[in-house]
Formats: C-alpha cells, sequence, structure tokens
C-alpha cells in the first residue's frame, strides 16, 4: 500500500468515448512540467508491456469472444501490473501522476454498461490497484451523441489506429449507463471529483482543468 | 449458473508440474468414449481462442513482467472465457467435461505459492468460474524433486513447445508450497478428491484413474 501522503499525487481523468480527456490529459502533463513539476502521463489499459499487449486484445474489434466477466478480469489484470510497475513507483519517488482511466471507468463499464455486479467489481478494484485511489478525479461530461460523433469522425479521419474499438461499437443505451455510472460516482464521492463540462472548445476545457489543478495541486501547500 | 445435475458431469485433473495429469487425462478421455459417454477434453489456461492468447503470455519465460495480482487476474480472465464459451455449453449439452487444471490450481499456485490472501481468490474463482465446481478431482501426487526432473526431462526431450515455463523454473521451495496447497485442499474435501500416487509407472497410475471414474461415473446411475 502506497503512503497516503503520496498517494495525493495521483491524479485521474476520466469520462466516456469521445469526451476529450487524452486530449486534456497530455495539455495538463505539458502545463503541469512547465510548472516543474515531475509528471508521470499514463493511460489505462497499458502503461506497462503486459498491458499494452491486453489492450490490444481488449480494444481490437476482430479479436476474440470477450464475454462481461474475462472482460472485467482483463482490464483488472492491465491495471494490476500498470499499478505495481508503473503507478506505485512513480509516486513513490515523489512524482504526480495523471492517469487517463482508472478504477471508475470500470465501475462505469463493466459495473452500469455490462451490469456485473458493483459489489465483485470494487473487491477486484480494491485487489487490483493494491487499494490506490485518486486522490482527484476529473470527469469529462457530456450526452453520449455528442461523444460518440467525436470519436467516429476520430476514426475516419486519418487516425486509422483510432478505429472504431469495441466499446465505441456497443449502442447509445450502453453509453448512457456508462455516464450516468460516472456521474453516480462522481455524487457519492464530491470531495474527489470535479466535473468539466465537455460539450465546449477545447481551449476553454483546457482553462477549466487548469484552474481545477491549479487549485488542488499549488493552493493546498503540495506544491513541491 | 449451471443445473446441478449438469455439474455432476465436470471433471477436474490437477497436481504439480510432471505430475503426469495431462497424459493421464487423454487416456482417461479415450477410454470413456470408448465406454461411449459423451467427453469434451479441455485444458487451463485455453480452451477458447481468448485463452490460448492468454497462455501464450503467462507461459512464455521472454515475456512480460507480469506480478502475482496480474497473474491471477490473467489466469482467471483464461477462466472467465473457457467457462462461458466452452465448459458450460459441453455441460449443458449432457457431455462429460475432463479440465487439465480448474480453480484449485489458482488457489495452490497463486495462494499458497505465491502467497495471494486466500479469501480474494476464493472470490476471483467463484466469479471466474460462475460458481462452477468440480463434480471430482483427480488429484495427482508425488514428490516435487521428482514431478521437475520429469518436466525438465520433457523439456530438453523433443517437446520444444513445452520448454521450461515460468512456473517449472520455480525453486523446490515454491513448487512444495503448491504441492502441500493440493493436499490441505485434498484435506478440506475428501468428498470430492481423489488422491492418486503419480510416482509409479504410467499404466498403474492410468489403471487407478480408470477405477477412479468407474466408481464415479458408472456405480453411481449417472451413466447417460
Amino acid at each position: 500500500m502506497v503512503q497516503a501522503e503520496k498517494a495525493n499525487r495521483f491524479i485521474t481523468f476520466d469520462g466516456i468515448e469521445g469526451c476529450g480527456k487524452t486530449t486534456q490529459l497530455r495539455l495538463a502533463e505539458a502545463w503541469l512540467r512547465a510548472r516543474g513539476l515531475p509528471v508521470l502521463a499514463t493511460a489505462e489499459p497499458g502503461g506497462a508491456a503486459l498491458g499494452l499487449k491486453i489492450r490490444e486484445i481488449l480494444l481490437n474489434r476482430n479479436s476474440f469472444r470477450i464475454g462481461p466477466e474475462a472482460e472485467l478480469l482483463l482490464f483488472s489484470a492491465a491495471r494490476a501490473q500498470h499499478v505495481a510497475e508503473t503507478i506505485l513507483p512513480a509516486l513513490q519517488s515523489g512524482s504526480w501522476v495523471l492517469c487517463d482511466r482508472f478504477t471508475d471507468a470500470t465501475v462505469a463499464y463493466q459495473g452500469f454498461g455490462r451490469g456485473i455486479d458493483l459489489q465483485i467489481i470494487q473487491t477486484i478494484n480494491a485487489f487490483s490497484s493494491q487499494g490506490l485511489k485518486p486522490a482527484l478525479t476529473v470527469l469529462f461530461d457530456l450526452p453520449v451523441e455528442t461523444g460518440l460523433a467525436r470519436a467516429r469522425k476520430r476514426a475516419s479521419n486519418g487516425h486509422p489506429e483510432k478505429a472504431e474499438d469495441r466499446f465505441e461499437q456497443e449502442d447509445i443505451h450502453f453509453h448512457n449507463l456508462v455516464r450516468n455510472g460516472y456521474l453516480r460516482l462522481a455524487k457519492e464521492s464530491p470531495g474527489r471529483f470535479r466535473i468539466v463540462d465537455a460539450v465546449g472548445p477545447p481551449d476553454e476545457i483546457e482553462h477549466e482543468v487548469r484552474q481545477i489543478l491549479e487549485t488542488f495541486i499549488f493552493r493546498k501547500g503540495e506544491s513541491q
């Protein structure tokens, strides 16, 4: 288990497909670095060699038959290695860690989306993450239709490696379950979550993210 | 959850490296088939396309860094798909299923061997197997040194695909923890386990396995 003061530097960006979290995470990483902070930016599933291998399996729509239980366990296996090999060492070295998706995504997608029992998901999440919890989670919220339209545009628009994946193929109903799951989580943990309206232009969203990070990082006497 | 009477046809063969279970399982499969029974023989990790992919990752010693938590979750992901895609449909069609390793292996290797909490393993096992439990488990027991010597001989002896894997590389101490774990499980569930002394010649062991199956299958009025 990581020491509490180090875990305070663990920040996650989360939300549905096409919410812009990945772009915003890169912008935030560059901005924090420019402010002189040590930062590791990383993403799930991935972040360790094993995770990238599992990511290939999970996101490739021409891949294997993967039922909901196997899907949950594969994401969890990737997370376990990501936490042990990448995130905890970075936190222990004093770095800030910005992570694109984490345990909340498992609750939202596999719990609220796929309907797997939330209790077993919490148990497996606690195991795969060695009890690590984000100190701050920025949730990028927007209507499912808007997010999916963006994700599809990206898929058809010169990002061959971003070709519409297993999740982007799910229907609107599934994505609404996921979105509502995220909002429920945010409501249950208002101290940890900040909800960002992800509909507007990227530079406005960037500004809002900076304000959130500014308050969280620099006004809590945590700066270095 | 599979119906009880169908789960009664689920039989596992288990034990440490080099115990001969795989050879004995093939012999038993052929024998039961010759007796006119519908039989599916299958193995963990594997049995479904996803499982074979995970098996590659898990058993290749030149693979990725895989910590104990990720290892447990990968085996469990493979099992979840194996159960959903292969084992349950076969049981539901009325077939007998002979499975080379199952949840007991996870308790023995990842629990007793790696030291992961047994409670969390039981929880994850119940989830990955959809609550399916073997009706009969044949445990092939022998001293670790004998088993490893056999496994190494096999690795060096014209079975390139069987090159010594991640688990065979572990030390004697680890394998003794695993063996003792299996024996503990057998002691806790004497109604389900049959322990076979796996030191002797294969044809004697085959004879003993046949007697066990004869009693279990044909003398319980379960034959068809």
